[in-house]
């Protein structure tokens, strides 16, 4: 088996591509397994499976060639964040929405139809956030990057439907907690308001403290990928999009949770600092969901927001 | 008041065109009037203020130089069938998304800020048809024509919530009875058992007689895009997509109808064909609708099946 994952440099990919390299979760033997991506995190891993290329992935010779290797699956992880698709509408359509849809078009003539995991995002809804998400929420993303992630999995629907690929879309809760520095997502004050305190640093955020949001741990994310590419067709045949589980948390029991894993003195770094930018993007996302249908399929979120902290502290390495 | 209608040679355009000249319902002044389609019928209306262009669409000079005259309103009901759509992913893609992309683009680098009208479908709708279909369902195409449609919904959302434009998408129903000859969309049948008999030609339908369908005529869909484009902005801020009123009537109720309205001779002339194909699209559209939202803002139906046949006939003045 050969797996491709774009967008393989980035946070998700590159814990996704050594997931993968230790036989996590795949049935089959996977025996090439292809990164594409701008850069990547020096101290990649070493393996005689891995192919790495330095590139753009909304390039079409630099898709073409990846995809003239016949990889079984592709990880479509490749994207512009939130904030940035927001602000700069031109780049947001063109990595967001083109290349996703040149990625199709080229699976489409090469006729190889792979299968293809496609990272989406709860970014789709919006609007009237009292109501809990259900399956049958229909999307109204108030973003330009829900807007395009949506498209995005209308045509991915149409091209399983009609064969050209077998596609699968999970919408991403907010992933937290993320190592490294801020980015331009607009949900990058999630992690930052655990990962700063933790390395004595201060941290902000820009909403009520009493805001809920929908979240999944970078561990659960990348098990649920690895489960989506396993899943059989059958089980997703009429709709090939899945709201992914997660937990539901405001700021204050985020920073509560904080406080019992390590102890309050540490919360003390984090304060409220209102930005109309971020509140205007970030305040339409609607926290609560009932994820039925990826329950049933197999899916998993996380227990608590303490989870997600201690999964963090673990992986880091962290020193309490 | 400078009106631009794309797909203006069409069946509804063409009639849109003719209402709009005869001062039908626009408050302001209309001065001019411009229809681009490849092709026009025979007896145009003649006006003063008529400027007819034969060309494509999706020709980016064609819509720059129309676009160049700053139209206040844009129709755009330039589109591939459903059918045609279908069978021809490539055209389908080409006209019913990329050239809506483009005019889109064009609005947005020209910034002039547009009011337009799109005529989007039902056909976004689709899979389990028992549930009524409301303003809050969730779209689910089952046709690539559905999904294309389903995707400039969404780009007109985004481009009117970022200012580029000031959109509304109208989601038509199938409408009947539709003069001339059978089209390639695969609701044509639905035009055909009514307009054939009444010309003493045979007729076929391709699903069960009890099979329902939802349906709005000519008449009252022209009115609708009217009133769409006089609608205050303030009044659909949040969610430019509006299904429109129809009636939910079986193909056997159009049938009675027909006898009714003229006698019941006529109905013999139509026959059941099942056909595959056309019931693998057809037989995916829910027949009915809540459609609570777009009587509040004050889109009309029709009364009754009898209603809609009776307008073909002193439209088309038919002798019975």
């Amino acid at each position: 088996m050969h797996i491709l994952i774009l967008g393989g440099g980035g946070f998700i990919g590159s814990r996704l591509a050594r997931e993968i390299l230790r036989n996590g979760g795949f049935p089959e033997h996977v025996q090439r397994l292809t990164l594409v991506d701008f850069t990547f995190p020096e101290g990649m891993l070493q393996d005689p499976r891995l192919n790495v290329v330095e590139g753009d992935f909304s390039e079409e010779t630099v898709i073409r060639d990846v995809l003239q290797e016949k990889p079984d699956v592709i990880y479509h992880l490749a994207a512009v964040v939130s904030g940035e698709a927001e602000k700069n509408f031109e780049l947001g359509m063109k990595v967001n929405f083109h290349a996703s849809l040149q990625l199709l078009e080229l699976c489409r003539t090469m006729g190889s139809r792979p299968r293809i995991v496609f990272a989406s995002s709860c970014a789709v809804f919006g609007g009237d956030v009292s109501k809990p998400v259900t399956d049958d929420t229909r999307p109204e993303p108030r973003s330009s990057y829900g807007t395009q992630k949506a498209m995005v999995e209308l045509l991915i629907n149409d091209y399983s439907r009609r064969r050209f690929i077998d596609g699968r879309s999970l919408r991403l809760p907010t992933i937290t907690v993320r190592p490294g520095k801020p980015n331009a997502a607009t949900s990058s004050f999630l992690s930052g308001i655990i990962r700063e305190p933790l390395h004595g640093i201060k941290a902000s955020y820009p909403v009520a403290p009493e805001t809920e949001f929908w979240l999944l741990s970078p561990r659960r994310v990348i098990e649920d990928f690895i489960h989506a590419a396993t899943l059989e067709e059958s089980r997703v045949e009429d709709n090939r999009v899945i709201n992914l589980p997660g937990i539901t948390a405001s700021v204050q029991e985020m920073i509560d949770g904080l406080g019992r894993v390590t102890h309050a003195e540490v919360t003390q770094l984090i304060s409220c600092e209102p930005d109309a930018f971020l509140q205007s993007i970030v305040l339409t996302w609607p926290p609560r969901y009932d994820t039925r249908r990826a329950r049933e399929l197999g899916f998993e979120g996380d227990a608590s927001v303490e989870e997600i902290i201690r999964y963090y502290i673990e992986e880091e390495g962290i020193q309490l």
